[in-house]
């Protein structure tokens, strides 16, 4: 049970967590924090907070848990700002989409990474932002990767590992470089990829006729390319190697696919359509198996 | 109203068809025919089909309209089957996804495009095949694409636009050229680059744990991976220069954005992200305005 929880950056991450926990009967009392005092209006009026603070120093006083639910690039600035303010027993952690960067900046305001805070990055999220599209159910059946290092308080983990685990997820820790592979693969470089496929289709001579013979695959395909383009350049920015990898690694695989259609080696097309339509199989029994 | 339909290959598509005029009260008898006479079984079972047949000649004999629903590889076949078959005043159309392809079949087996014949392209399906996925909704609120010649038939043209709309869907006219460059960019591509995704992902060294931490947005943007690979490889070859074309263009833009994200050019990665998504939000406002 968590006492008092701080979330710092109340929107869509951050909100379905306290939504989720307040349900889950394991939260006493939310403080938000958030620049923007009609988000934290809002975030009261929805229940999804109690009280709000605008100052993250001031969120985390008396806290047993802090997450700081602001997108990366905002990470550095919330740690500054909560230097000399965190209080022995309180737990921080984040939820952004890049580690390697997050432990940058806690090294580059600290000098090390504080004891105190336990990285990390639920594997959920919609393409819609704010606390408006809030919903407690966000995190149940998800995953949910804790990047602790040496320096790590086991307590502070383990009062993290619990919070997750309170709202339906399963936590797996990993490191930072690892995980940061692993996201490029299957959250950056899909989203690079959707608006970029969007992007070059709009360009094309039959522009309003292309979208206008487009179907339910090509919505679908293209959901995520309607997420927040400046959250995503920034991801992709603080994940930048190993995006730029990611994409050079897939498209030297669609040459090789394009080479093999274009000199009519239709055996070799079928196959690979055939390996992923399996792989794409074996992925939703993982995702299956875990409801 | 049609007073005897032929559904030729009574799958997803032909299947639904033949639901969605049953339910517009909008046919009176149809006629299934299918290679696989467990198909027919199945389909007379789910109230699909009244009777069933073996040959497309007899299938066709008497009936207003047929409808040629097998895959793009064998249209060809079902044409030379239909031979002599066709009576004055019956119109025969298919639901391949590649017009060009069907053209040249036509002309192949006849020395030119019959006049009875309006090749058609309802632009609708999903990832499941067969007559167990048939449901009379599939082409409510869709487009139908039809690429009739000089020489069809206006009767024919008019029985088949008068059909498709019976079932809600709304009927355009273009050259086969333009429809197949315009699916190239936004069902061919799309198809081509999911199943590549899978393919790339499933051989990294991560493998396991790249589909493990892949989750909703994974899930949909490759959904289209799930679909039959077989099928898809045959409308890539029957599309093959403008598969290719798409592919290539395609990837020029990736490279252009790799290069952007590479070279530390944030402001351009940006503008891309957000033109897409504005071009996104463009083409849901498109689907919506036809509901």
């Amino acid at each position: 049970m968590i006492q008092r929880l701080a979330v710092i950056g109340v929107g869509l991450i951050g909100g379905s967590l306290a939504l989720a926990l307040r349900r889950a009967g394991a939260v006493a009392e939310v403080v938000g924090c958030d620049r923007a005092p009609e988000a934290l209006e809002r975030a009261a009026a929805r229940g999804v907070i109690d009280r709000g603070v605008r100052e993250p120093a001031a969120a985390v006083a008396g806290a047993d848990v802090a997450v700081i639910g602001v997108p990366v690039r905002a990470v550095g600035q919330v740690l500054a700002e909560l230097k000399g303010a965190v209080a022995a027993g309180t737990a921080v952690t984040d939820v952004a989409s890049v580690k390697g960067a997050v432990l940058a900046e806690a090294e580059a305001v600290y000098g090390e990474v504080p004891g105190w805070l336990v990285p990390g990055h639920p594997i959920a999220g919609t393409e819609y932002s704010g606390v408006e599209a809030a919903f407690p159910e966000l995190y149940e059946r998800r995953r949910v990767i804790l990047t602790p290092v040496t320096a790590t308080e086991a307590a502070a983990l383990a009062r993290v590992r619990a919070m997750w685990e309170a709202v339906g997820s399963t936590v797996v820790t990993m490191p930072a470089e690892h995980h940061d592979e692993v996201l490029a693969a299957t959250s950056h470089l899909p989203h690079a990829l959707a608006y970029a496929l969007v992007d070059s289709l709009s360009g094309w001579d039959e522009r309003q006729e292309i979208f206008e013979f487009a179907a339910g695959g090509f919505r679908d395909f293209t959901r995520i390319a309607s997420s927040d383009p400046q959250m995503w350049r920034d991801i992709c920015a603080a994940n930048r190697a190993n995006v730029v990898d990611a994409l050079r690694r897939y498209q030297a695989d669609v040459e090789r696919l394009t080479e093999r259609l274009a000199e009519g080696d239709d055996e070799a097309v079928l196959a690979l359509f055939r390996h992923a339509q399996q792989e794409r199989a074996r992925f939703l029994r993982l995702l299956e198996g875990r409801s």
